[in-house]
């Protein structure tokens, strides 16, 4: 693809830099931008840098914040005995979109990914562990998505904590309620199979 | 989606500005910037800053160019008695892929579209048929896409030119070359067999 301006070529190839988009979508994202009024694309360029230059995370669970402890952490309702692991903020919002946990949460930054690069010194893992050692810690909730590399790092940390007295689970995997079964994948009708609980149970949770 | 943080909020809502980007998309875009180098975030909003506001058009032809003449335009090779009008610079790029057009081009800028507010007055036009008033111009092709705004647009253009001994001609639609007739809409097929040419001619053609 040969572009007729450096300028516009210099562009396409910062924008393209970007996950899932092509040359072909950052070109027609640039043509956007010069079609609008300037005071769009320094909006944009300025409320990048300066996200990127300031934001801060939450001295206690890793999650992006606008103070040095987030709202979560600071809410006398929460049970800080009761810690959510998870992988970055978008985790923590689809959890608190359920209105159902009220523990809090640590955020990792990440999975171990060998591959990538990514060892368990990148991400917030001591934190965690000092938490346990130090706090009163009942249960730790592993909420990474059920990947080789989230396996490979709630085991990491599974590990880590095993001399300790807390209480370690990981979310329930299973058919999604209201799905077919016939759509599910093997894997998870089998873990969902494998994971049964008592009938009783299942009809408390409804 | 309620966000943790204001900066990240900011980001997310201008990301989200962009045409086919949701609010889902523009948070994993931020949340991969964060994770980036912040070179990678100044080197994004610098170069966008920096072709919005350094662009330049070709005074002949209007496309995108690093000069004030482009290099088509000034190109002793080109016919500059033959123009193709188009929209935008990505069709002259796919023309130019093409390698089969020795003429110069004539970008609009964009296509009459009353509804978005865009009449005549906001393209290019007027240039081109100064163009066709004061030089020796033998044709206008239209290669606007063939929908109503571009129809429109051609032949408000077709008007202002009739008057003129200049020729107008439109590209040939029609089936696309190994595609299969079955799968063609209606509208296509119907004008590939309305406009068909003599055996011999796409003989030639082949
Ligand atoms: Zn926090
Ligand atoms: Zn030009």
């Amino acid at each position: 693809m040969e572009l007729p301006s450096k300028l516009l070529e210099n562009a396409v190839n910062e924008i393209s830099q970007l996950p899932g988009i092509g040359k072909r979508t950052a070109l027609r994202l640039a043509l956007h931008l010069l079609r609008q009024p300037g005071s769009q694309t320094s909006m944009l360029s300025q409320a990048l840098e300066k996200m990127r230059n300031e934001i801060q995370y939450c001295n206690e669970c890793h999650n992006i914040s606008d103070a040095e402890i987030c709202k979560i952490c600071e809410s006398p309702t929460r049970d800080a005995s009761i810690i959510c692991v998870v992988e970055d903020v978008r985790d923590v919002m689809a959890i608190e979109g359920t209105g159902s946990f009220k523990g809090v949460y640590h955020v990792l930054g990440g999975k171990i990914n060998p591959i990538e690069g990514i060892g368990p010194s990148q991400l917030n893992i001591s934190t965690l562990v000092s938490k346990v050692k130090e706090r009163d810690i009942t249960e730790i909730i592993f909420a990474l998505s059920s990947t080789m590399e989230g396996d490979t790092t709630n085991f990491y940390i599974y590990k880590q904590l095993k001399d300790y007295p807390v209480l370690t689970s990981t979310i329930a995997r299973g058919i999604a309620i209201g799905d077919e079964l016939e759509y599910a994948d093997e894997v998870t009708l089998g873990r969902s199979l494998m994971h049964r609980i008592p009938f009783e149970q299942s009809i408390r949770q409804v």
